[in-house]
């Protein structure tokens, strides 16, 4: 088995590349490629198609064919980023270390820069081939259940509700696994889907990714407190500076470090069926060490 | 066969019960259900989605199983309207009689419902049962490539560049094609998909649809200058006031009537192949003739 950097990098030059020419030879259209692909390709993390390529790996189907699917999850992390700094939504100025999608193109093209990639993300999933359409349907579904309003969608009106009032502990729990878990669940969800998969294997990567998404967003509040806004690449404090309810206001620093380790053990222990999970172990550990 | 406005009725009575249905049962969230049904059942003509059961129903089909992607295209339709009457964009105040989306719910929220429509049109798209996988990969893909970038998206983009700047006319029929053109072909082709017509049926409907499309949106631009405010429940006028390139402020009242009356009787002869136009024709015919 591949070492787990050099199995990172082989999924980020299976990825990257599709991203890259998604919008290549397409007409101008007054600007509106340049603002999704300043967003798509401004050096995101990828965790989330890098997770739909190694479950569907790991559950024993070919990552090929689940590439379509990795991108088009991306694609809708990077439009609910643009619409969520929005001017009417959290307002932010820097993303991934550049000014945000309005600040440079304009709050109209951002609008439409974010509805075109969610829509793309739909014309890419579709467009996978040598896959069963039965299969295909499955895994669309899931992705648009994941993105929408019952999923990521909801998360975001119940984020904006909270904005600036008291929320309870589990209020903030329901949040964050609807704005992020929602979608990481799928990410993961659908690589087994690929792969032919098993109601219980299913369920399994489904944990797995919610325990991590769990992990990650608080993991994402501690750096927007103690982070380095120059390696973060984001301003920070800003969840302080909107009011916004996180788990570090709520527990403090040192019960979220206990936390971010005990839902990283949990991941992990989801993944004891498979007979290999190294993988996503690692990148379970890696994720919680990040500095940015 | 059914009287034309009996099988208007019928078909209306088949889109408004899955339009209503749909967000019923949920979980409520922040409101955002509230700012989704609002514009969805706002009382819109419901052209496009009686244009995919009627399509169906000329090929061939079952209606009943082109009834959830005709109701995704409505739910398409109806995201665009909300993001397209934002600030950022026309900043529309009224809509179908009713204030806007963001003056009820907040901009934040419009910008949520839209972004929540346009997944639930596919999540609704890929519920369709009792149809064949392969189909319903295609019909949803001719959706999602008819709302995009390519489509409507793109057209949006080049609808927001051309305001306040002189365009040709040729450029105004490239918006227009893209901005409404688009969708109201795919809703007229996804009948046809679903029904399993023939790619000659699929080109007949296409053309009929976008020629209905172009004398729609001509009529439009004209009832925008010799409407009644009251009749049409929209901002009358406010094209001029933004300062929007129409073909009624580039060929005068005169020759757009002309135009319209040219592009329907296309309209009508691009079915000549099928054997029950009758309905098609006469929607054609209404839709010119309407003073809303």
């Amino acid at each position: 088995m591949m070492a787990f950097s050099e199995q990172m990098e082989a999924d980020l030059s299976m990825i990257e590349p599709v991203l890259r020419r998604c919008f290549q030879d397409r007409e101008p259209r007054a600007g509106l490629y340049e603002a999704m692909t300043y967003s798509l390709l401004a050096g995101g993390k990828r965790i989330r198609p890098i997770l739909t390529l190694e479950t569907c790996r790991m559950c024993g189907g070919n990552p090929e064919q689940a590439l379509p699917f990795a991108c088009a999850v991306e694609m809708i992390h990077t439009y609910s980023l643009i619409h969520d700094d929005l001017p009417c939504m959290d307002d932010d100025d820097l993303r991934r270390g550049r000014p945000t999608n309005h600040k440079v193109f304009g709050e109209a093209m951002a609008v439409l820069a974010g509805d075109g990639l969610l829509t793309a993300a739909f014309e890419l999933a579709l467009s996978a081939r040598d896959l069963e359409p039965g299969r295909m349907v499955a895994a669309t579904a899931c992705l648009a259940a994941a993105a929408g309003d019952r999923g990521m969608v909801g998360g975001q009106a119940l984020d904006i509700a909270a904005e600036g009032r008291g929320i309870s502990q589990k209020e903030l729990e329901q949040l964050q696994t609807l704005k992020t878990g929602a979608l990481i669940s799928a990410a993961a969800e659908i690589g087994c889907i690929v792969a032919g998969g098993s109601r219980e294997q299913r369920e399994a990567v489904s944990l797995y990714a919610r325990k991590l998404g769990r992990a990650f967003q608080i993991r994402d509040d501690m750096l927007d407190v103690e982070g380095d806004e120059k390696t973060l690449g984001k301003t920070v404090g800003s969840d302080n500076a909107n009011e916004k309810a996180t788990f570090v206001t709520m527990l403090g620093l040192n019960a979220c470090r206990d936390v971010v380790s005990r839902l990283t053990e949990e991941a992990v222990s989801a993944l004891s069926q498979f007979e290999h999970p190294e993988f996503l172990h690692r990148l379970a550990e890696t994720l919680i060490d990040r500095k940015k």
